[in-house]
């Protein structure tokens, strides 16, 4: 896949570590968009060359002024565009000719307006692109890195600044949003170096900079905001390098309802793409999808540690009961175990501390304050013994009382010494000069004990997802299989092309007449469905042409001319195959699956359970295809009516593996297809103890692909 | 309701604005759990006099300390005992004595340890009642009172105070997560005042300093905490007042998972009860129930402004496009509404800005950098025309930006003037100081725009509670209406008792032979269900005793003898009453009604769908009984397959009406049958386009009230 993205390295490293720039339409007035990048990278301390270009002045805040790109002494890394749109496409070319290695756009008016301005902007992008230069924009605030004292960006935020760059970096479809994420992250104190916004994404996208990012080596956190995919292969192949480089990813993507999609459509230039397969995306990824900034920057918080719990088991040790039963509720809200402490280590517990629960939460309650050890010593036995992979404490004001302080910072000193590698979180009441002391430990503080718990599971989910990697490869299709016609094809015909996919679906035979109806029957040795078999009724059932149940001679005769009929009367127009003889499938757990093929994203596969699972309780879950049988498990694993297919009210398990085979295949064959599908409907697919099969489905090619007139199909 | 609580407005008035205090076990060092109230109410400039008691000193930290509280010169309104377990019985007996008009107690080793700890607080609690005297605790860690300068408690998070004293009181079972919420309220701007901690409630506990808050004038905002409620009808009568006093209140309860509430089990001498009811508590009373001191802070702070919206209509207005639809998609999972801006609005609007989006949220876009003066005027503009409730405004961080931050400012001061009443609420990139001077304007700042749209969600949800008011009176039971009896009765009589309570049930005949059944088979017209009558044989099908669908004599008669075998043969010590006959019922939506009798909080009537809504998916509901149609009509409401009852794959809408009476009848007899009820189950009681009937009843009394030798019951 990594063919799908350009090497990134080298192409934005001119524009975030530049060693020259310049700013087109640089204003001596610090307050103004083009003055702003000129005063911020003056007081960034940045130690290359600045050069601002504006016509009309011999100098620019302090620094020479150049008329012209054209007359600035060298080529320089990257040139800053801030000229109303009209001027932008000629100034862009002259970048071109001067041999500038890369540019940033501020000027708005192009695609985000309609079809003028995208016309013009895909003419700049072309001109950059035919000269090799690189352009984040056009409708950008920019891009910067404190460490490089660069502030190519008319945004203000960096005034927010208080910490020493560091390892988060941000990129953001949204200028606005981008530079909240770095006032939150200051403020939460996520420390970050690098901060790219790609407003229109004429060339340089979200994906190229989380691919950027993951390959750079001082970055360890991405966040990231997008307001949709444009190119899923570029997506798809920098969260792998991201999941490779063992990056935690936290995004988010608005437009989650149907309001805000709307919104999302007039606002930007992108495709605002179906939700759940964006969720879909992301869980295929690993990708932390955060939905408020706070929630984002809590998760970008913990990361700093770079301590991930490796497995789902947390201890809790608490000064109050209240607040652990909480961050016990919270664990288990979040996927996390709550175990309970080994016997042996319970008993250790007690002696130490009579009064305590020792169960887990630990609860070495308000005494504490008489026996502060005992602190130090629960964690030290818990890590050492309970086998748990994280440890939340909540402490209360122990870290800030008087005569407390300085012994509690020596226990946790003491603590980090002993475990080096142990995840912690502490969540306390105490000023930030004392919050900064045990961050130095590597200690994640949360003012609020939930945030903790949430946090370690975040991080506890990032390291399933670095050690499981790659996805396993889905298996190919089997040799002859069918594609998506060009037309639509009744029942029979769907099935047979999905039979061709190593998909289970009913023993079925299509008959012309009532004699070979009777003949199926025979030859199926069992009750059967009839059903009428034409491409062009799409729902059978509403027009009385299935008769279900139907297991003698005269019964099958009769139904083949019942059926028949109420076709005819019912679409005369309709073009009519005959009768479709299936065997009828009794028992089993009805599920449904899916193909959708999402306009940005592509095919994805659904999977729910039948009935009112779906058309009440909305319970489905997507993938983007292909994928293999383990992710088909964990979609399986996520449906809120999981506890159907492990058997209700006495029934049997369901044969789950023959269900993810048929996912993972389906995905194949979806993935296979994909400039050929529309959408794809199995339902039900019927999943009995043993096996699994198919009793209806439909395949929809694209209208592109449909051939002949449709009127007549 | 009333008369649960005592009148609580004197007697707390004695521990939180006391004119005189005694600390028994008054420790010259501040440090200490005896030093620290004595230390902090003399620095924070209590106006009143303080006594340290301590037998062997002259003086504890500079004032004249006393040897016993009996040496003490008056009768103080407020004495802390702060001395070992064992000489508590003997300081409150002195307290008493004294005159002492309430006491905290600081010392643990209590109900909290067992029996014998329970025992002894029993007679602590009963002498200082004798004597007219109040108390808080045992186990607790105090009160304070801000504007009073006095402290009783030994936690030092009086040290974060950095507010004036303000209109949000805190009441909280635990000690720690008090202080928490204190730490946390100031963190967050929230000011307050009034401070307790109940620890075990010998006496005093949260319901009734709820209800001190609900009445004191100086308190407009609740914030609360409980492990669990022992006494319901002290805390509903309390949360009542809070409702007719228009106050919110924001409630933790704690142990809302399985692991949690094993927990609680082990930590507090209260019942944790089952968690769903307390849901049901809180929606009844229109409590906030916060999920984690952060919500609960953000939740507070908004109710500081007063001003709450009169509907669910948001207006969003924002320079950032990604962040408007992420406060409209927020709006929408919060219950909010993001209405389409009027069309003549629309037009104004674009007017003003060209360039903007203008449907809502109103996107004015980075733009506004050149044209400020938008801001305002589309924000007046919606408040004038718009038709919303709520105004939301994303600014960036134009309040901060060099040039702007004064006419940004101004802008809102313009705002306020002209609309002192809207509620407003801003997220912006912009120093504390800066959004102090917004906050001054009764405007709610919010650094993440998703909390400024859940903050307005929960103010819009209090003004509905308090414009509600008391809910709707459920209608009296039926003259001559049957109690709980003290046996298992079978079908026939679960059914008969019901329907005394004036709940629909099926038309049902008991046969004792097979003549009969088929004389009640006639006298039903139509298609019968025979069931086994046996008040012994709770699971009637499991034994093959129910056979639908009979309607000839022949089928009647032979499933009479059928039944009775298989019952015989099943359970040979069963007594049997016969076969029931009922008439079958087809179509209709399955719903289950249920009253489970929780150990704190009494009877409380359940509803979900039948089948896998309720086994799968746990899709069920709760209130506490009684309560009446409307409450009823909520209940329904809130399933998450509701859609059923509307009708789906054709099916007529279901009479949500008489389901809606039913559930209040339930309620009704179960709460004149608290002391007598264990369970009820009607399963199913199914819900017919134009009626509802049950199909099925069972009634378990409690096993107090059961009569006779079980064994031959």
């Amino acid at each position: 896949m990594a063919d799908v993205l350009p090497s990134t390295s080298a192409s934005l490293d001119v524009l975030l570590k530049p060693q020259s720039v310049a700013i087109i339409g640089a204003s001596d007035d610090a307050s103004r968009i083009g003055g702003r990048p000129v005063a911020s990278t003056i007081a960034g301390g940045f130690k290359g060359r600045i050069y601002p270009v504006n016509p009309k002045r011999p100098t620019v805040q302090g620094l020479k002024a150049y008329p012209s790109i054209t007359d600035v002494p060298e080529a320089v890394d990257c040139a800053i565009v801030a000229v109303p749109a009209s001027l932008v496409e000629k100034t862009v070319a002259d970048c071109a000719a001067m041999g500038t290695k890369s540019t940033i756009i501020f000027s708005s008016g192009f695609a985000e307006l309609g079809a003028e301005g995208a016309e013009t902007q895909q003419r700049i992008a072309a001109a950059a692109q035919n000269s090799g230069m690189r352009l984040i924009g056009p409708n950008c605030i920019g891009a910067f890195s404190v460490s490089a004292g660069w502030f190519g960006t008319f945004s203000s935020v960096q005034a927010s600044l208080r910490l020493a760059p560091g390892k988060t970096a941000i990129i953001s479809q949204s200028g606005a949003y981008g530079a909240h994420m770095f006032y939150m992250a200051q403020r939460r104190g996520v420390a970050t170096d690098l901060w790219v916004t790609t407003g229109n994404e004429s060339d340089i996208d979200v994906a190229e900079v989380i691919a950027y990012y993951a390959e750079h080596q001082d970055v360890s956190t991405i966040m990231a905001y997008t307001e949709g995919v444009k190119d899923r292969d570029r997506m798809c192949a920098a969260l792998d390098l991201a999941r490779a480089a063992k990056k935690p990813v936290i995004m988010i993507k608005v437009g989650d309802t149907d309001v805000g999609a709307e919104a999302a459509a007039t606002h930007t230039a992108s495709l605002a793409g179906d939700d759940a397969i964006y969720d879909a995306l992301f869980k295929q990824y690993g990708v932390y999808r955060a939905h408020s900034c706070q929630e984002m920057v809590d998760v970008a918080y913990a990361c700093q540690t770079g301590l991930f719990p490796k497995g789902r088991k947390m201890a809790i040790q608490t000064v109050s009961g209240g607040i652990g039963i909480q961050m016990a509720d919270e664990s288990v809200k979040n996927g996390l175990e709550v175990p309970a402490m080994p016997e042996a280590l319970q008993q250790k517990l007690l002696g130490l501390i009579p009064y305590a629960g020792v169960r887990n939460p630990i609860d070495i309650t308000g005494q504490v304050l008489n026996q502060p050890e005992v602190i130090g010593q629960g964690i030290d036995l818990s890590i050492r013994e309970s086998g748990c992979d994280a440890y939340a404490t909540y402490l209360a004001s122990a870290p800030q009382a008087p005569g407390l302080k300085d012994f509690c910072l020596q226990t946790f000193k003491d603590l980090r010494e002993k475990h080096p590698e142990t995840p912690m979180a502490l969540s306390m009441i105490a000023t930030p000069e004392i919050i900064a002391d045990y961050e130095a430990l590597n200690i994640g503080c949360f003012e609020d004990p939930v945030m903790a718990i949430r946090a370690m599971a975040a991080l506890s989910q990032f390291y399933e997802t670095f050690e499981r990697g790659q996805p396993d490869t889905p298996s190919a299709l089997p040799a002859g299989v069918s594609e998506v016609p060009d037309r639509l094809v009744s029942e029979a015909g769907a099935k047979a092309i999905l039979a061709s996919a190593g998909i289970p679906v009913t023993r079925d035979v299509l008959t012309e007449s009532a004699e070979e109806a009777v003949k199926a029957w025979h030859g199926i040795g069992g009750p059967v469905v009839l059903k009428i078999a034409s491409p062009d009724i799409l729902h059978k059932t509403e027009i009385g042409g299935v008769l279900i149940d139907l297991n003698d001679e005269q019964a099958i005769a009769e139904g083949f001319e019942v059926i028949l009929n109420r076709a005819r009367e019912a679409q005369p127009d309709a073009t009519i195959e005959g009768v479709l003889v299936c065997e009828m499938v009794s028992g089993g757990v009805e599920t449904v699956l899916g193909v959708t093929n999402d306009p940005a994203l592509g095919p994805a596969v659904m999977f729910g359970l039948g009935g009112v699972f779906v058309e009440v309780m909305k319970d489905v879950t997507f993938r983007l295809a292909p994928f293999g049988i383990d992710e088909a498990h964990r979609m399986i694993g996520e449906i809120k009516g999981r506890a159907m297919l492990d058997g209700v009210r006495g029934a049997p398990p369901a044969d789950v593996k023959a269900l993810a085979q048929a996912l993972s295949r389906l995905s194949v064959f979806a993935a296979e297809n994909a400039d050929r599908l529309e959408t794809i409907d199995i339902n039900p697919f019927v999943v009995l103890p043993d096996s699994a099969v198919a009793l209806d489905a439909v395949i929809v090619p694209k209208a592109t692909v449909l051939a002949g007139d449709p009127a007549v199909r």
